[in-house]
């Protein structure tokens, strides 16, 4: 091992020493912070941003990089952990700072106005300051584009996904635009009404429900821990995960699924190679191979009908004969679709169009072609293109999510190229373990997370993403396993 | 305000934060942390003290602080923060690196070794690595000492509590290494056997019930929690203070006076100067100011007849008219001393000997006139002379404390100087409420804590240690007000 090599991977050790602790504080800020220490939280956690930040951009880094590139002694895992530096120092070089401190601001102010807006469903409210977010946001895409040699676009997908490019994007979610919407059709005239469970359900009960799900999912609850918070997330570092879920007392399906699904995230990050971590090589692929795993989780694993079988007897163990914790009623429920104006709410089908329609008004939004003014008006078109209805007010339409308004472009395709790419992932899985149903029937998650352990998790970011699809799925990413698995439990 | 000034307040903020990130993840890590990541936090928190300390002796703060002083429109507020930014700066780098790193390395491995040891009581087996902890104790001190012009003692003395000096504590060490063994003989023959209250007290009322304590001494929980660890503390920041206590079922006495101990440290925090929160002189003026505010809390008011009084209402309330839990018995048993063997167990007569006693020994140890090899016997005659009682073995004598083996030389004196001047500041804090009496009867905490923000809290590290005394106390340390104190108590 080089000796520039050593010393570039000491440095980002410390880098990740900072990230790991603002991530541990980013967790406190949900979960635990008192609200009256808001402000000096902020302050701390922009001040070891800009740290890392510092350390990121360090004329070393780059002399290092240069220096070890040439030393000769380096095995793929060092080669590719130079590589993800690169990656990282050049896209955090790429923008002017004071680019990052203006779009760092308008977010925040846009942020609180959209809370607003949202409330009052009034998009004149936000419009002035979302046209100064997406300009600020098209300047940082141009400068970040040109460093990289990216168009715009594409280097903001670059820094949610790296490696992904719009190009590869277009045609999937083309078919997918064609597609869903005929099976939705069917699917809605075949589905049956679901009972809904009455409870209560108990908190204190469902938390350790929880907890047990997790354990036998293969959680580590001496290396992480499941807490609240208002948005559920799966935070912290991979030796010591923090997930948050929420729970009502007179709800108990939507919270099981929720711990589920973020388990899902959690597994990815537990089972990431502990010989790399705090290295950039060792962490995560990008949002949509995270996105693959949490939903392949939750939607692929958990609402199989023979996990819900499973979980039924859980749920009944748990909290009584109710008749809606029945395993066919389980399966209506998680089966339901419907034509809905809440992404958030949306089910597995109608989740891509709503995507969809976010992909290409942002591709507009930043290229230009959209004004902000006409936002309101193409979304209700899109809306009544592609699910057929169309919201009353702009609170439920443009207005209903939060990425915009902060300055998150190019992150909304990761949720639909997650859900793609875990609907192959899980049918090469079942290629290779031929007893899967029978494993999930028994909530025995063991043998689907190893082959995830060996497939994906286990490494990081030792492959590029196109290359990780490849070599976890034996081809290149595409819709068709999604669609089959759509066709076969909604329409078969 | 010039604008070297200003260029130092800015870096200093920034070191504040990290300092202040640090102080949530030290929280964290004693609260909330999984038992599996202990060595990733160790990492994150060494990296993050290694930005703190590297920021602190930067060469621009060095330069800074030069032309700063030079600049003539500073406040009285802002030249005290100079003083304290020098006082931190020239500490931070008095001392070698590696000599910190040596000595560092020297701490945890004698840490590891004296838990073992303790628990088998084997003094033999700590020998050689405190032997070793002291020598480069004795290296830093003098070190420290020749670059701040201190006596080595004097420079331990001095990271703990700015300003105190060894000749300043001799004579009233010595005052109460004359004045208690006879207190304490007469105490012992004076006092009734307090009942012991039944129980159980379920702890989810206890919590409920510390917390409604809390509320009414003044504690904020918008900027502040309240949870468990194994050992009780407070930390956080000043908007955000973290305080823990432990509770057990069978217990109720113990946990509700630690609660009110800390609680006073959390006031402390919580009433130093907003406007300079995250500035060397925003801060707490040094350990005996410290400790004096939480004894203050604890052993002046809480453990007044007139609090406990209330007290036992509120006991009673809570838990039912258990015959331990009036207000006779609560001072029977809140009152009651004892020639103990352990430190963290004893009476507040006995305590201060069990301090002069450590305040001698370790003298010697940094001077060298003690081997560590003498220790025991050192520590067995000295019990013997001022407690009368010599454990039967060294885990309950000079092992049962993990100060010196974790380095923390010239910390022992500041409980016992925290005790006197919490005395001193009372009797004050009395002379100007003629009513504290009957305010604490009825558990009205707000006319003592405003004397205390205005005396004390507010004042941060305007002052210098001994001002501060003075300005609060009308007259320098002095042990009288404590001495009377016990003579009313305990032989009233």
């Amino acid at each position: 091992m080089g000796s520039h090599y050593a010393a570039l991977e000491a440095h980002f050790k410390r880098l990740g020493d900072v990230e790991g602790a603002s991530a541990i504080l980013g967790w406190d800020t949900a979960v635990m912070m008192p609200r009256g220490s808001a402000a000096v939280r902020g302050e701390q956690l922009a001040t070891l941003k800009g740290i890392s930040h510092e350390m990121l951009i360090a004329d070393t880094v780059a002399e290092g990089l240069d220096a070890a590139l040439a030393e000769t002694d380096l095995d793929p895992w060092r080669r590719a952990n130079l590589r993800e530096m690169r990656r990282r120092h050049r896209s955090a070089r790429a923008v002017d700072p004071a680019l990052v401190e203006a779009l760092t601001r308008a977010c925040t102010a846009c942020e609180t106005v959209w809370r607003e807006a949202r409330a009052a469903s009034d998009f004149a409210m936000l419009r002035g300051h979302l046209e100064e977010v997406v300009a600020l946001t098209r300047a940082t895409a141009v400068q970040t584009g040109a460093a990289l040699g990216l168009e715009p676009y594409d280097a903001l997908l670059e820094a949610n996904q790296p490696d992904l490019r719009d190009a590869a994007i277009e045609p999937l979610f083309g078919r997918l635009g064609a597609e869903l919407p005929t099976i939705l059709d069917l699917a809605i005239t075949r589905q049956a009404q679901p009972l809904i469970a009455a409870g209560p359900f108990p908190i204190e009960r469902q938390k350790l429900l929880a907890k047990r799900l997790m354990e036998r999912m293969g959680f580590d609850f001496t290396a992480g821990r499941l807490d609240e918070s208002t948005h559920p997330f799966c935070g912290g570092v991979p030796s010591d995960i923090r997930l948050t879920t929420r729970y009502r007392q007179d709800e108990i399906v939507s919270a099981m699924m929720g711990v589920l699904h973020e388990t899902g995230h959690a597994l990815y990050e537990a089972g990431l190679p502990r010989d790399w971590q705090g290295q950039p090589v060792g962490e995560a692929r990008g949002i949509v191979v995270h996105e693959s795993q949490s939903l392949l989780v939750e939607m692929q694993a958990s609402r199989s009908p023979s996990f819900l079988a499973w979980l039924a007897g859980e749920l009944r163990a748990e909290f009584g004969d109710d008749p809606a914790l029945t395993a066919a009623n389980l399966k209506r429920t998680y089966h339901r679709v419907a034509r809905s104006l809440i992404r958030v709410d949306a089910d597995e089908v109608t989740y891509p169009l709503h995507i969809v329609l976010r992909h290409r008004l942002e591709r507009h939004l930043i290229a230009g072609d959209l004004a902000v003014a006409d936002l309101p008006g193409a979304w209700n078109d899109g809306m009544r293109e592609l699910l057929g209805v169309v919201s009353p007010d702009d609170a439920r339409g443009c207005l209903q999510d939060i990425h915009w308004p902060v300055g998150a472009f190019g992150y909304f395709p990761c949720y639909t190229l997650g859900a793609v790419l875990a609907a192959q992932l899980f049918a090469a899985a079942r290629a290779s373990l031929p007893d899967l149903e029978g494993d999930l029937a028994t909530g025995d998650f063991a043998p689907l997370l190893g082959w995830l352990r060996a497939a994906v998790h286990g490494r990081g970011s030792l492959l590029g993403y196109g290359e990780l699809v490849e070599a976890a799925c034996g081809a290149p990413l595409t819709v068709e396993p999604f669609l089959a698995h759509l066709r076969a439990r909604y329409l078969g």
